[in-house]
């Protein structure tokens, strides 16, 4: 294996393109703008998984699964979600191949559906087509619904994991009787969101709202988690929209009240995809590879055998080796122990960086001597000679901390990429120089907003929850403004 | 909740159809021939998953994920496989939907394809075309890949969970060295359906090989497991296929021996499918609903209080149940306890019947002053008092039974449904008469295979593995066979 490296500092995005790649995570498919996700960037993913699974399902919800396809009358239902979602569909319109006169295969003409197909960008119409069988009282509800799924929307430029056609995501469903009720949902789902991007994920995210203009197609209003990457750009990494009776009103989805009333059904949907495994590489890695949060490694520790030509010696090594395994694997860490011996330990070390392993112990006939070993942490590249006694509570330890450096170092970065401005030429010159959030008073209306997209790429990323409000102006119109909201350039 | 039944005795299809909605395991779509699974079945699919998962893990397998379409041309690089496939595809022609003159929404004829992408079936072309890139040198061998996915084949006639025009699947997608290690793939992963089919969804299975005329499209080779339902037709489990180099072949996929050789790779696919869930459904459940084994059941134990209308009485019971709960669940036994008190115990006790519980414990104030329970087995209704000293190990004890007298009801059952029959009268009176598997002897020619299907409807399920060889004649030609092979009316 030929590692090529590009360095973060001379060009992020190629940084980006080779890191995904080299690393074996997931590659460009022969179908334009979908991925192929290798099995080690899929094993990360299945770890995200697990994770927001078992959170999901201790705050109540199950999984179900509803069709890839919706019929095309279906999304002419929400007004506003057609506008939203039309222009990016992948459409089937035939059931059916054969051959055609010089043996190719084409499409059979005669086996043209009626109806038009859509592959699912997102489900809530077929859901909430399906919810009005579902629900009749106020004993129906509420329904709170899961799904794994992939879903499809046609984009022009891709990159991998950050905005391909197909992407792998979980979308939450969920009916409720009252408008209270949906809006807790959808704030708890937000809260979910925050806790595994922050504790598992290791990244910090700014909660807030979206603007009227940058909200879900359908919702009366979306929350979300942002995150900072280290090119200074943000990445929406979840969002939560509370959808008010608009799906239900579109479907007609009511339900009988205790007082025996019909009432519509208040809905909430959520999401998080594959977009994730962009933020992780892009908030902790480096220029040697990747830098995986323990609680997301597939190998949270290598263990490299470092054997002369000596039979015996090299007996002792992997015995004692073979040992450190097996004592860390009953503290539940995942440990791989890599004897292959036609390659060096120096390569194998550059292959741990660059696939983000958070520890690496290398032991040699001196350390079975003098039980130690040597461990190296990937997150600070520091290496220490430690004791191989009692070995494992000290790697299970030093998994806890790196967890919590790799957080803390991307919260500090975070911290110190926050600017406040108060006029146009601060606003520029936070965008362009120093990156990252820039905290400024808006007017509050969306044409301000679309301008200063046009004439910075930034956007408002979102007003932060618990927003403190103060008066102030607007930093393009200079109009009455009573709070900061948070902008940036973003993915 | 009414619940509505219909006996196997009397109309078995119209049993099936019905237990699958009334156990809220699944339902039509408003998409013709797609089913939304509901979360009940989803749970029970998702405990399948889990299992299997497992077991390609332990044999070596990673996960990942491939795209959902796959360019039309690909299929016609493999003759026999577009042959099999083609006549029931999706085909995606369009990527954009617009308004239309009166608002309607309409496909937008400027967004049409260059080349048509067809929703994938199965996944050999997009992998193959994909694995030629993975693939240099025999370091490279073998690539043990699985991948958990919906794929669609456009069907006429579905059924929910047996034939549906989209369903999920697991598709394990091998490249070997050698057809020596290809084939011993291909076998242990039959092994691992048939351990799990057996020991979790406590279905027997006869494993055996196709026939030409049966096989996959583009397989040399496909190995099967059978199962036989309670009304004596037999249902297809799972398959395991030897592919030999036809994909490597139709894709270009060589690697370079230790000898500096260019050779083609070797290949298998294996894969089963939410289908799994008809078999389980079909092979146990009864007049009063779903009969679920252990291992898969979402609700283990449900804990069923009977109380009076005094408060203390209630408070003693609910105490005396939730101790009962908290015992169970310490020993990973998944309990729940359905203390909602608007509806009867009898009402209960029949939807815990209908969604298949193993195991129902009731308890009432007398029960708690006797130290005592009630336990009611689902698979054979019976009912016995139970000291309620050290519960949680005799139902522990108690759910390993009913896992295993499920199964061997099963096999019973099957044991009992396989006919030798040596001439045409026989064989229509097996089929007719006793149902199940009917074993005979066939001259071994495709002409015979497929008029015996014309005139029976039974097709060869498979050719048993360690197939016991003996010489006789055609049940149908009268022509000379050197074994007996295994027929029968099938789903």
């Amino acid at each position: 294996m030929e590692i090529k490296k590009v360095k973060r500092s001379e060009d992020y995005s190629a940084w980006y393109n080779n890191l995904v790649k080299q690393a074996d995570l997931a590659e460009h498919s022969a179908v334009k703008g979908c991925m192929v996700i290798k099995p080690y960037g899929y094993a990360i993913w299945e770890k995200m998984q697990a994770e927001l699974d078992k959170r999901f399902k201790e705050t109540g919800h199950q999984n179900a699964y509803f069709p890839l396809f919706i019929p095309k009358s279906f999304f002419s239902k929400e007004a506003s979600h057609v506008d939203g979602f039309a222009k990016e569909c992948a459409v089937v319109t035939h059931y059916r191949l054969k051959n055609g006169e010089n043996g190719e295969i084409i499409v059979d003409d005669e086996a043209k559906l009626e109806e038009e197909l859509i592959v699912r960008p997102t489900s809530e119409t077929i859901i909430w087509n399906t919810y009005r069988d579902w629900i009749t009282s106020h004993r129906d509800l509420p329904i709170l619904v899961n799904q794994w799924a992939n879903v499809v929307r046609w984009e022009m430029r891709t990159r991998l994991f950050l905005r391909t056609t197909e992407f792998l995501w979980q979308e939450g469903h969920t009916a409720h009787a009252t408008s209270e009720e949906a809006i807790a949902e959808t704030k708890q789902m937000l809260d979910v969101y925050a806790d595994f991007a922050e504790n598992i994920l290791a990244v910090p995210v700014m909660r807030g709202v979206k603007t009227a203009n940058e909200r879900f197609a359908g919702a009366l209003e979306t929350y979300c988690i942002e995150g900072l990457m280290q090119d200074g750009k943000a990445l929406q990494m979840g969002t939560s929209h509370f959808l008010g009776q608009n799906f239900a009103k579109a479907f007609d989805v009511k339900y009988t009240t205790k007082e025996n009333k019909q009432e519509y059904v208040w809905a909430t949907s959520w999401g998080v995809s594959t977009r994730l495994m962009g933020a992780l590489i892009m908030s902790h890695s480096d220029d040697e590879g990747l830098v995986l949060p323990p609680n997301l490694a597939p190998v949270q520790v290598v263990i490299v055998p470092i054997t002369g030509k000596k039979a015996e010696e090299k007996e002792l090594v992997l015995t004692k080796a073979k040992e450190i395994q097996t004592a860390l694997r009953k503290k539940g860490i995942s440990v791989k122990l890599d004897d292959r011996d036609n390659m060096t330990p120096g390569f194998k070390f550059a292959e741990y960086e660059l696939k983000g392993v958070p520890v690496r112990i290398a032991i040699g006939p001196r350390d079975v001597q003098n039980e130690s070993v040597e461990v190296a942490r990937r997150d600070t590249k520091e290496k220490q000679v430690m004791s191989s006694i009692d070995l494992e509570h000290k790697i299970e330890h030093l998994l806890t901390q790196i967890q919590q450096n790799i957080y803390q170092k991307a919260l500090d970065y975070r911290d110190a990429h926050i600017h406040n401005v108060n006029t146009w030429d601060e606003f520029i010159d936070a965008l362009e120089n120093k990156t990252g959030f820039v905290n400024a008073h808006w007017d509050g209306t969306t044409e301000t907003e679309v301008k200063i997209k046009e004439l910075t790429k930034a956007t408002i990323r979102c007003i932060p929850l618990n927003n403190p409000q103060e008066q102030g102006a607007c930093v393009l119109t200079g109009q009455p403004s009573s709070q900061r909201v948070l902008f940036a350039k973003a993915y």
